[in-house]
């Protein structure tokens, strides 16, 4: 399959090139877009599923967005679908809590949130980002409405309790201050014909004409103080109307401090595909996604079902559950297919006849710790004190990062933003605490950066996900030894099981990972029912 | 003014480092926040203008955010105010065009604007800075929603017609490859030891490291193929779920072919102050705010009034105006005080006894030309061929912008974009044209960048500024040679008669330049008032 593509993605390059070269670049780009995504995107559309599944049944457990999207395709396709969920909701980590939702997590700890209405913080994803279209596609398809998410904003802080005595700075000034320094740099070396070997004459102007602009250098080719500086960095006084109205020059950090500081790690931040422009999120949380989902598939979804045990035969797979409420009376589900997206946390501990390779598979991923903290104020006054509307702020504290709503901007009135989102073994010593005292210590932690907090605090929530029970972790950490080994092992059809989720992707974590790989299993499993005619 | 301002802004420093090293960063930030923005910004908030102006008058030419905010406040201090507006609309330059709008410019052409409902597009200023706080006030104060405006979009385009054949490049890839580019270059010259003379060993080692994260290069600091450089720019075959999932990278461009191609000068095109993240928008169109402060100006403002003479005496001020609609009768207004918030460009051509220094002022400076053209398409191709949401392309066509709404993402219909954003010589060329040339070449040269635009376009309107008869310009263009001479006259309080607008400011073309001036200009009228009594 791989060399198909590969093969497929030549041939479309090739066929651009001669394009353009024999009718010009708009032709070249016409027929570009005729092509479409095909080559570029694993997301093709959703799938035609053509001919007749014949009474087929498929069995579906898990109501998250790999659940339901098989569900909603198999139905549309003639299908007779059924799901199995764990929760009393649907979405999975799709998710939002808002005020008046209560979570009782793994060891009895229950929180009711107790945001003010309108106010959410999403515990699993937040983001979308602008290619991934499986999820956008099904976003259009729900009616749901999107407005962008703020991942950088140059006015937030990077913060390291290590430099500058532990006083945050903009990112727009540590941006600024990286850049022209390295431009000065680079041109310095360029003007001392130390690039000569490898910069021709022509290129080293084109170079140096660059630099002055992107490193906003002086006609000296040097990043200093000034007002070009100051358009970057911010001033020292701003420009505005009327009479002494004139602004006043900052002065940049040296390349030295930078440095030093180590924040130039946050620099990247929304670089990274997944990351850049234009990131998206629905309009009152993530989890209207999974809400809207739920809707279409009223009636076919079962909740508090908890899966025991998965058992495949010649003819079907039948799946034994009981009530996730009170254990004890033991019920069963059949279907000629069964597709499965628990998480492989507790897929691992459910008896499932499957073959050693995928049983393997199954057993060998680790899940990523967690741990998201929102958090209640009594006003927004990263916007009111400190001109901070969206974005994030990161920090070398244990809290990791600070973000702030991407919506409601300029409001007056209470404010939730993201006080905490753990990972590693920070994740893992706070899921240790309990809920209380994870927030209290989000608290004092944000408070070194935001000393409003002191004053403004209300009430938090706090998720750790390894004490979710329903994913006992946060998403499949694959490397590149576990991918070679189990991956395509994972995400063969098994008999009459078959896997699907983020964890049955290359995008982990990543709701597209769990939309696409859906589709892949569904588009499987119809070849070999209209083929084969198993059912 | 200028000294004393200088001397806070060190004396404020001061005291931060003095809290900072005796009792730490969190103090020092504590105390930083509660001396707020005073140092930092010329806006310190609405002016608090204390005493009475018994009984005086102020009348204001110019129903643009200008006039309205001085209006507004003059009220609230108990002043009799009135306004006198060119237009049958209050607002000015902030200013949405909808479906249903008709806009008659000089010369005579008639535009009546075809967008569907909820369709617009601001001709005038369409963007509002984090940092414009007095703008941001009002936004507050008169209920007005924002939401993000996307300007860097890593999806969209930059293009030039004499590169890469004509065919569009990602914003991503570019910016990707330039950094990568630098990264490596600095990086080897690093290694090779010649930058021993400027930078520590110490450091070396930092900036390596940084490097390595910052421009995604791989263990040997090169920036070539591979998952890290996909990453940043985008992969030839996209990771997804299922089987067949695994990404293809990208091949990088080479640092010459980046060079060549010129398209480095549209990278910093996020990085400039006014247009860092967080930008924002009003929900439905900058002109939300014009018609809010109109609606809280009821029966303040004459619409229609063409002021044509502007005479003081020792008692006040008396303006002769004429129905703009049809010359002939002229009218007069009276008041002990005058705020002209006229621009310049008018204002030079309309008789008022001011001292030679303000009226060589208000000659000297002239406008700068500019043209905006919506268009109206079937569908949001941008977003469903090319996942481009919002955010902007840059071309070396005269059209020079592409603007993609900041908003309705992802929804089925049409789309209303901003098709050109001309300056300079184009933006005189395309002035010279009928409105309906004007949209037929922006609809032909787009289709070099989105061959879409030929079989989609629907209808499109088109503002030049040059001929818009309230302006007869789109902003005060101020070198800093005229700025020594003519700022500070321009800014005086003449006799009875004040000045107010972008003009009037350090933020030309910005609408925080107008709110601020005309803060700074009531502010010092209002000394006047309740120090000599001349009311």
């Amino acid at each position: 399959m791989q060399g198909e593509d590969s093969r497929l993605s030549m041939t479309r390059r090739d066929l651009l090139r001669l394009v353009g070269l024999s009718a010009g670049g708009a032709a070249m780009y016409a027929v570009m877009n005729r092509l479409g995504h095909a080559a570029e995107s694993p997301y093709q559309g959703t799938p035609v599923l053509q001919g007749t599944p014949r009474g087929a049944s498929v069995l579906i457990l898990g109501a998250g967005l790999a659940g339901m999207v098989a569900a909603y395709e198999l139905r549309q396709a003639g299908y007779k679908v059924q799901v199995l969920e764990y929760n009393h909701r649907a979405g999975g980590r799709n998710w939002t809590l808002r005020g008046g939702d209560t979570y009782t997590e793994l060891g009895g700890f229950t929180q009711h949130c107790q945001f003010d209405r309108g106010h959410y913080i999403n515990p699993g994803p937040w983001r979308i980002p602008y290619h991934h279209r499986g999820l956008l596609d099904y976003c259009k398809k729900l009616d749901i409405p999107l407005e962008p998410f703020v991942q950088v904003n140059h006015n937030a802080y990077l913060h390291s309790s290590k430099a500058f005595g532990g006083k945050p700075q903009r990112f727009r000034t540590v941006n600024a201050d990286y850049r022209g320094n390295l431009a000065e740099l680079l041109a310095k070396a360029t003007q001392q014909s130390k690039l000569d070997a490898q910069v021709s004459r022509e290129d080293q102007a084109l170079l140096l004409e660059s630099l002055r602009q992107w490193g906003a250098l002086d006609e000296k080719y040097a990043y200093v103080a000034g007002p070009g500086t100051s358009n970057r960095r911010g001033y020292d006084k701003e420009p505005g109307g009327g009479l002494s109205a004139k602004p006043l020059d900052s002065q940049p950090l040296s390349l030295h401090d930078v440095l030093g500081s180590h924040l130039w790690s946050g620099l990247s931040d929304g670089e990274g595909y997944e990351f850049q422009t234009s990131l998206l999120q629905p309009v009152g949380g993530m989890g209207r996604i999974g809400e809207a989902f739920a809707r279409k598939l009223e009636g076919v979804i079962r909740y508090n079902a908890k899966v025991t045990a998965i058992h495949q035969d010649q003819g079907g797979v039948t799946v034994s559950y009981e009530d996730a409420r009170r254990s004890g009376h033991v019920q069963s589900a059949r279907a000629d297919w069964c597709i499965c997206t628990i998480p492989l946390s507790i897929l691992s501990q459910i008896p499932m006849n499957v073959s050693a390779p995928m049983a393997e598979a199954i057993g060998a991923v680790p899940y990523a710790a967690s741990v998201k903290v929102g958090l209640q104020f009594k006003r927004r006054f990263w916007e009111e004190d400190e001109d901070i509307y969206g974005g994030i702020t990161l920090t070398d504290l244990p809290i990791n990062t600070i973000a702030y709503p991407s919506c409601d901007f300029n409001r007056p009135g209470k404010g939730v933003l993201l006080g905490a989102y753990l990972y590693g073994l920070d994740a893992y010593q706070f899921t240790a605490m309990s809920p209380e005292e994870r927030v209290r210590r989000v608290v004092e932690y944000g408070s070194q950066i935001h000393p409003q907090y002191r004053q403004e605090f209300e009430n938090g929530v706090a998720v750790a996900w390894h004490r979710a029970p329903y994913t006992l972790g946060c998403f499949a950490t694959w490397t590149d030894e576990l991918r070679d080994k189990h991956y395509d092992n994972l995400c063969q059809i098994d008999g009459r099981i078959a896997l699907a989720g983020e964890h049955a992707s290359y995008l982990p974590a990543w709701q597209e990972g769990a939309v696409t790989s859906a589709l892949d299993v569904i588009t499987r499993i119809h070849q070999r029912v209209v083929a084969g005619g198993t059912a």
